[in-house]
Parts: structure tokens; sequence; C-alpha cells
């Protein structure tokens, strides 16, 4: 019998905030699609966080969703995005950025990241017009295998893109663990600055749905609401989006639950390295992958949830362990105990 | 000062009962996108309420996204979709039909609706592999203009679709006020045998978000999961559409719901005709289309939010209101008041 | 028996010079996709002949190919072509356009031809982000209603489309024709000024395949050749769109051999009028619509090709008769005979 | 200054027969869209050559036109292409297949040449829809490397794609070369048998333009034509394809043109070889990649064109050099001579 979940970060609901203020707030008529006072006033406390008053806000329901939006908007039709080859735009979201016709040019990566130097090898692979022409690179902070960037990493990629007329996008589906991550040394601000847009995620970190895509690159706001219409991500009652984003960003709410999901995800990963086992990829965020031996990992499996995510050798593979805001302590140590 | 707001159905947040359901199903540990405990039985009891075991359900987060999946995971890359001038595909979607590749048949109708005579038309108009082939036909039920189809009318135009090898999908974003329409014949069952796919739609009637789309037709069911990932349409907390679909279809709520929202369109309907005016479209569902002198207008947008549909002649212009699950007959007294 | 087809401007192969062209030309090896030294020579032709030196141009295969890379060139994702309902992008392109991911917004018009009332009316009717955003005017000269349009018409769409931020691309499948019809009062320098983006056809002109697009904003003109490419319109030996365009602008033959389609269709209307008839559109350009009693037109297709453009009433339809370069006067003849 | 172009295999015009056929064929009046009287024959004429009287031939003007269309046709919009990374779809045609829709899953090859495994480790690892569905496999013979197929491997990839339900594609712009390799050892009508879909390329092999897509797959036969006109690929003087093909394949002339530049090819790798160099891959068709030192490359690229294809090593490079129908021995010696 399985006793906790370790899958993801989207096992439960919303934290019981979110659901007083959707509570709340539920006879009050409001605009639709995203017009609403709540929508309003999200927008304002965010441009407040990252202290970029001439950015545009608009929210989604999802990652894969504001993925597609994004890059189909910057793009022009025979522009490409590159992206490490495990970005979730690369495999795991069923071809969405090519069905707006664009080609990914993928990067092989061992943590997740990219790097100038990838950045400047597509740029100088892609010569002519009978190939694509890069357009923009696609980053996820934190990454798929739970990496996070620095500043000086961010930095460099920014000024690689502006150097080569790329935009610089960073997919945050996983931002609040991120930069609450022990090896995090960037802000919010500083993530402003050093992208044309990003999305900061809330699905993933306390609500029922939603992303809110920040878009710093005044070229790139035109129209954008157009956008959402025609891939059907304004929602009738987008005003779940504004009640939300209000709470998470009330007394650094937002913060306090990666925070959380990170201190439970560290003490995971001391026990598993107390018990002597390594990483694939540094443990740094919510997201840590393990390398362990396969009958463990079938024992395990018996009480726990969590993904097989590759074999390593003949006699051990990598798993994947996810905490979120709503993990508790006891069934963190529950696993440890099991792995002793 | 606008007292209340008849632009729409959408402009409250969600039935109590939902959000109780909500609240009380938090940290219930699920699968993510719509594979949970929740979904699974939402779609259970949909299949038994329209009586049609071998169909297939899904859930998405509005309208638009419906129709962009549904209609280009059925048509072939040259095929269109037949469409009402008035259809919402046709003119309120930003374009994201032919997004997805597809032109849009339109034919001009009076009262929104579709017949066997304008099928005909189009099929016959499109002769050869210079133009696009119709292989599908949309409707809306209710349509944009508040009217509803009847049983007759749906078996005559399923059965002209099927003659000329033609999809028939009914867009039911607000099904619930159709079926519930004092001009109403069909049930749930009765669509589910008179079209090959459908969707119910929840957003307009006391949910927070959410349409089920159900394709009856087995050739149509295969892989429709890929194709809502690829739009973005899969949420990673699938659960809130199969939690609030149970709550709908518990002791009648649905259509308890949308006949509150009759009612009240009916009473409204009946001070406006009282008051001597005429109405552009037949007022049966929760939208009606009064016909009313500009001036009179004027002052009504002092105190009630509405939508000025078109002029109607020089002196006169249609107006658009819509009552929903949450109006007060105090409000639509009050209205009522004002036009005498 | 058929003793001529006049059914259309391409049945034939092509003028005996482009065919000595192409032959004295065969064994020099040149450049692939459209760099080599004819069309590189032909580009400067054309340059010069519009006198407008920082246009581009670039050769493709037909028109259907020439419209959708342009469109699609243009246009942002959510952004719209206003055409008229008979425009050939409208109708008979398989959805050509709509498969970019664009929606048409057509006018209804009877001559062919769009005036600046159409486009206001178009503009002002989508107002938000519900509704596609026009972003371009398509027109084509002559239309396919054989109709040709004025300078002071030109001037004043160009005019409007500048005001409200629109482009102004003309079809020139049937330029030659247009350009020298009697009712023609512009020259192609004219149509560099007066339009952001437009093709010159020689497919139907005397060429074996070939229409140079033009694109006099410059602004419009980045990377075109990758629109080109990811449309598999750039021809490993693109050579030949250079050698005949050279060919046609030599010695003005470009423009006599639509004097002499152009003379051809006069004759035949002249005696088509002579006997007593009357045309459904202004006969004035190579393709023109006489509309006949059906029991005549039954008998005129035992001898001639010919389409049967629709029913006019009980009694008389709309046919179209097409001359070309290579139409004999004899021919011509023998059909005025037989109406007589 | 160059005294010969190794750069490609359509640096010169057509056969002489053709440009007879041409222009003997001129004056006769035909059918536009390849529906005339040469199309219909030279698709007899094929049918016959390939022994499959239920196939179905469709021509259009180039390589990328055919690989987007036969593609997008065949493929769900959820669906992707497997293909080596040097495919010509994977890197040369500027996002053709992506701008329809589609991923490619590309698989790394030193060859150019796809093996079951390769085909078994990409099914495998698409497993559920947040990835895309392989749903069709893209080979080219020869290969973008010079290489051919034997009819084991073609058979193997045959099987092992209709075990797991993909369509097996070949991309032919270069079978002539690779039907009269010295390792060649399949037929026309082998290919038809183990292949869903493959197209006989003349514009490298003696034609002005024109590749023949050839449907086996009699589940992918229906409405092919819509996928042409949707995409500009039905010329309105289709019957220059039509023409071309039946002189192609009058006296084995379509044979015999590949053979004279197998044999070029196989002229310049003795000599090459003969001067201690050696191939990046296997020279056996008129593609062939020597490995030279960089400083004789320098030099040959005083005398003759070509390409150089990739670094080696420090000192060396992979160079490219084709033959065709037109290359003189003359030249060849004259390569060989400048080696020695």
């Amino acid at each position: 019998m399985i006793i906790y979940n370790f899958k993801n970060d989207y096992s439960e609901g919303a934290h019981p905030n979110i659901l007083k203020a959707i509570n709340n707030t539920n006879y009050r008529q409001e605009e639709g699609y995203g017009e609403d006072y709540f929508c309003n006033l999200a927008k304002k406390n965010i441009l407040e966080l990252i202290d970029y008053p001439e950015a545009d806000v608009h929210f989604v329901s999802g990652g894969t969703q504001a993925n597609l939006i994004v890059i189909s908007s910057l793009l022009k039709p025979y522009e490409s995005v590159i992206a490490a080859e495990t970005g979730h735009i690369a495999t795991h979201e069923a071809g969405a950025i090519e069905a707006t016709g664009h080609k990914i040019n993928t990067v092989s990566s061992k943590n997740g990241k990219l790097y100038p130097k990838d950045i400047k090898a597509q740029v100088e692979y892609h010569s002519d017009e009978h190939m694509v022409k890069p357009g923009m690179v696609y980053i996820s902070n934190s990454t798929e295998l739970g990496t996070v960037y620095t500043k000086k990493e961010l930095q460099d990629l920014y000024e690689i893109c502006k150097q080569y007329d790329l935009y610089l996008f960073m997919d945050g589906a996983r931002l609040a663990p991120a930069l609450t991550s022990q090896a995090n040394d960037l802000s919010l601000k500083d993530i402003a600055h050093l992208s044309d847009v990003f999305y900061i995620g809330a699905t993933k970190n306390g609500a029922l749905l939603g992303e809110a895509i920040v878009i710093n690159n005044k070229n790139l706001q035109k129209n954008f609401r157009y956008m959402m219409k025609q891939h059907g991500a304004l929602l009738a009652k987008g005003r779940i989006f504004g009640i939300q984003f209000i709470e998470l960003f009330k007394n650094d709410l937002f913060f306090e639950l990666a925070r959380h999901a990170n201190t439970m995800a560290m003490r995971l990963a001391k026990g598993i390295q107390d018990a002597g086992f390594e990483f694939f990829t540094e443990a740094v965020s919510n997201q840590i992958f393990p390398i362990l031996p396969n009958d463990l990992i079938k024992r395990l499996s018996e009480k726990f949830g969590f993904y097989v995510w590759a074999p390593f050798d003949e006699k051990n593979s990598v798993i994947r362990l996810v905490t979120s805001w709503a993990t508790k302590e006891e069934m963190v140590d529950k696993f440890i105990e099991e792995i002793k």
C-alpha cells in the first residue's frame, strides 16, 4: 500500500488561504477573461515585486500553454527555439511547439542547463535559409533535473542572446523552488532584467492552477491577449488567477511554500546520502534524483509513489523524488527509514 | 452606478456546493492530468446520464479550447467546418480554428441555427480539390442568439451529415440553458445519439471552469489526450474538473441551475414584452435579445451592465441580456421597473 | 468535337522565345535555388522596369504558392487578411491560407473588387482580442471576374490601408492583361508605389511557370527566402525562372503577349455583344463573362471548351471565356460565327 | 578560375531529349493542374515500371515540397516522423515539416541510414500522451551521405514499421543513383512493395524540375490532390511534369543518366583513393565524401566548385563531390590530376 506519493508537486489541491479567498470573493460580479479587479491587482503586485513597472503580466492555466503561446508569439514562422534536450518543450509537451510551426534545436545537456557555448554552436551551425534560423533560447529554472541557474550563468546567457539577436525565455513552472534553493543567488528582479520573458509558476507551488507570464521586453508585449485567446487560454472566469496570485504574494506565502518544499527535499537528500547513495544531478531544489539499487527501488515502490527516471547501470537506476508545499516531514522520515 | 450586470453568465464565481467539494477533497493525493479518482467518477456519471457507455469523456477549461481541439482532432488538413456566421468559432475565437489550419465555411443565419439546406448548399459548392472539402458541421445549442434546436431539427441535421459523410459537433457551452428551455424537447441522451461529439458546458452554469467533451463516435476517440496535451489542455491538477462535475450532476444541480437562469430570463422577457417591446430572436433561454429605443438603452446602461448587440434601425438597437444561476429575482425586477 | 478551348490561359506551353532561351543556356553551370546569373539579371531588369531600386524580387512557381508565402510571411499569427469573397485565396486555393494559420475576412463583391468602405467596415467590426485582427488587404488585378483597378481606386485603397496599418498585397497572376486593358491607367511603377507587395504573373502570360514577387515595403523584405524554402518554393534549378523573365521583359514581349490576349477577348466580346448578349461584369481583359441562353451554351460546348460560371436566371447562365497569348483570331471568329 | 563545379547534380539544365519533347508538344492544348494527357501517360508508364497497378502517382516540383506534403498528409496532428539526424527533412528544409505541425524525432547516424534498432528505441521512448507519437519513418535513398540501402535492410525496416504501425516513406530525390549503384540490389518494384510511399526524383537526374510521388499504400491515397493544392504544388501547366517523365522512362534514359553520374563518381573516387586518401562514407553513388588535407582542399577550391562538408581532424576535412548526367570525364580527370 502506498503511504505517500513523491511523484510530483501537484498531487494535492491548493493552499488553504487560496481556497478561502476563492470562497470569500465568490459572489462579486466581475469582468470576464482576465480583465477583472483581482487580475489587475495581482498584476500590479507582481510588477512591484519584480520592480519592473514597464513589464506586462498575463495569467494562463499551465506550463505547456504558457510555453506554446510565448514561443509562437515571439518567433517568425521560420525561426526556431534552442533548448536543452531535457527541456520540457523538447520532450514532454506532445509536440506543442512544433504544432505552432516551430522547430526546436536541442542541445545535449547532463544537468538540464544551457551554456553560452551551446548557443554559439547552434547559431553558427544554422548558416543559411536552407535551415531554420534560431530566434530564441528556452531555459527552465529550476530545470527538469532539479538544478538551478546562478546569476552569473543567467547573465552570460542573456549577454550571448543579445549578441546573437535571440530572445531569452525562462520557463518558471518551478521558479519558486529555484529562487529558494540553497544554490540560488537570483531574485525575481534579476530575472526580469536578464530575460525577455519568463513565467512564475503557481500550479506546482500551492495554487489550483495558474502561471503568470511576465513580458519584460517591451517589443514583445503588443497584442499578446490575441495569442492567448487564439489558443483558448483566456478563461471566462479568469478572476481565479488573480485571486490566487494575490494570496500567494501576500506575506511572502509563495516563497514560504517553496522553502518548505525545498526543506523537505533536502531532508530526503540528506537521508539518502547518509545511507550511502549518490545523486544523478546536484540535489538543490524540490526535485531530487538519487541513484538507487534496483531491488531497493522495487521495495520502496511498494510504499511510496515516485518515477523511475532512467537506468543508471546494470544494478542501479535513477529515481525522481518530488516534494511540495504539502509534503509532511513525517512522510519524508518514513521514506528515509525505509532506505537505511 | 451599476447595480447589476446582465453582461454574461460568468460574472460570479461558482456554486457553493462546488467550492465546498474542492475544499473537502483538498489534501487527498491524486494522479495528475485528469487521471484521478474524481475525473474517473465524473466520467462514469456522465456516461450513465447520457446512457451511452461506449462514449469517451474529457474535461477542458473553456469553450474555445474545446472547439479548437475537437475540430483539429477530427478534420484532415484540407477539410473545413461548416458553421453559422454567428457561430462562436466563426467570429469570437480570434482565429483559433484557422490557427489549427482549417477553414470555416460560414452560412448566413438569422437565428443562429443551421438547417439541412445550408449543409447541402455548402457541400455542393465545394466541388473539387481547388477548394476545401467540408468535413464537419458545427452547431451551438443554445446558439449565440439564445435559440435552441428541437429534436426534429437535430435529427434532420444529423441525417444529412451522415449522408454527406460529415461529422456533427455540438458546442454546448450553454447546453444546460438549452436543455431546460421551454422550447426544448431534447435530452442529453438524444444528443449523444444525434451527434458525433458534443460538450457539456459548466463554466457558464455554476462551475469555476470546465467543459466536458463527449465523443460518441467511436472512430474519433483514439489518442484524443495527445491532442489535449499538445494544446496545453491537460491540467496538472485536472482533479478540479472531476470534483466540479461530480457536484453538478449530483441531485440534478446542473439542470436546476440552468432552470433558474432561464426562469430569470423569461421573467425579464415578460417584463420587456409587457412594456411593449419586441425581440430580435425568440426569447427561450438565458440569453435574450430585446429591441429597445436607443435613449432607453442609454438610460438603462447607467444602472445595468449589458452588451449592445447591434443597431436595429435608426432609433432602436438590439441588446443582449444574460442571466445565470446566480441572478437574483430582485435584480430582474429592478430592471423591469426601469423600462416600464 | 472540341475545336478550341477557351477554358483558361494556360492550356498551351510557352512562348517560343522562352523555349529557345532555355535551350541556349542549357549547359551553363549555375548556382542552385535562385542564386544564379539569370535570376539575378531578371531581378535587375524588373527593378528597372518598376523604377524602384530598393524593392526585392523573388520567383516562385505559381499563384497559390505566391499567395500563401507572402501572406504567412507578413502576418502575425492572430492577424487576418481581408479579401473579396470571389478572391482566389478565399475560394480556390483549398484552404492554403488557413493552412498557414490565418483567417480570411471576406467581403461580398459584385465585380471582384474591394473598396475603401469594405476595408473600413472590416476594421471596425474586428474590435477586440476575441476576434482576429485584420493585418492585410488582398486584391487581384485583373480580378477573378476580369475587371481591373484604376489608379484612383488603387490610391484610395492604399491610403486607407496605411491609415489602418494594413499591408496592401496585389495578386498579379493576371497582371499583364490588367495593365494592357483598355480600362487601365496603372503602370508597373505605379503599383510598386501603391502597394506593399505584389506579383507579376508569367504562367498565364506565356511562361512555362513563374511568378515574380516584388516586395516594395522594405520592412517586409528580411529573410523572405527562409519562408520560400520552408514552403518548398526554392527550386534547385531556379534558373528557369530567371531565363524566362529575361525573355519576357525583352522587347516588351510580356506586354505584347497580354495585348494579344486582350485583343482576342475584345473581339470575342464584340461578337457576343453584336449578337445581342450582355455581360455579367465589364469585359475589359482576357477573361470575359457573357450571359448566354442555356440552350446556346449547350450547343457551344460541343465545339468549344469553357466554364459555366454560374446560373444567371432560369434560362440563362454566365460563362467564362479566357483568351491567351496563343489564341488564334481564327478560333475567335469560329466562336462568334457559332452564336450569331 | 573555376573550371568545373562538383557542388551538386543540378548545376546544368535538362537532358536534350526533355527539352526537345517540351518543344514538340508546345502548342497542344491541355487540361491544367496535372490532369493532362502527358501526366496521365507518364503515370501509366510509372505504374508499369514498378509493376504495382494499384499505386497512385503525383508530380511535384521539388524534394522539400514532396516531403512536406507527404508527411503532413499521412500523419495525425500529434504524430511525429523518425529520421536520421542527417536526413534532409531534419536539417535542410528550413523547418518545413515543423511548419506543418509535426515533430521530427532524430536518430544519430554515421552513414545516413536508419536501422530497426533505431526505430525500436524511438517507439519505446515515446511512451504516453505527454510526448509525440511516432507515426512514420523517413529514409533517403541514396542518403544525404551517398550511401544506399540494400534489399535486406529495407525489408527489415519495413517489417519493423509494420510491427509498430508506422508508415515507411522513402525520399528518392536521388533514387536513380541509388538504384544504379554497385552496392544496390533493389528494384523500383521492390521499393513499391517495401514502403508505403516513395518518390522518384528527376530534378537531380536530368529534368528541369519534377519528383514523382508514388503512393503504394491504398489507405493513403484518398484526396492527396487536395494536399497538393493547399501547398501550392499543383502547377497550372502541370503538363511539363508528364512530358519530362515520359522522356525519362523512354529507352531506359532515367537509369542511363544515373549510371553515367555514378561512373563519373567512381572514377573520381578511384583517383582519390589511388592518391592515398580515404572516405568519410562508402563511395557508392554520385555523392562521394573524401577526407582531404585542408591545404589541398584550399588549392582544389581554386579550380573546382564543391562543398566542404565538415572538419575531420585538425589537418583534414571532409568534402562533398557530386557528379551528374552532365559531368564530363574530362573534368573528372582534371580533378584527379590536381590531387596526384
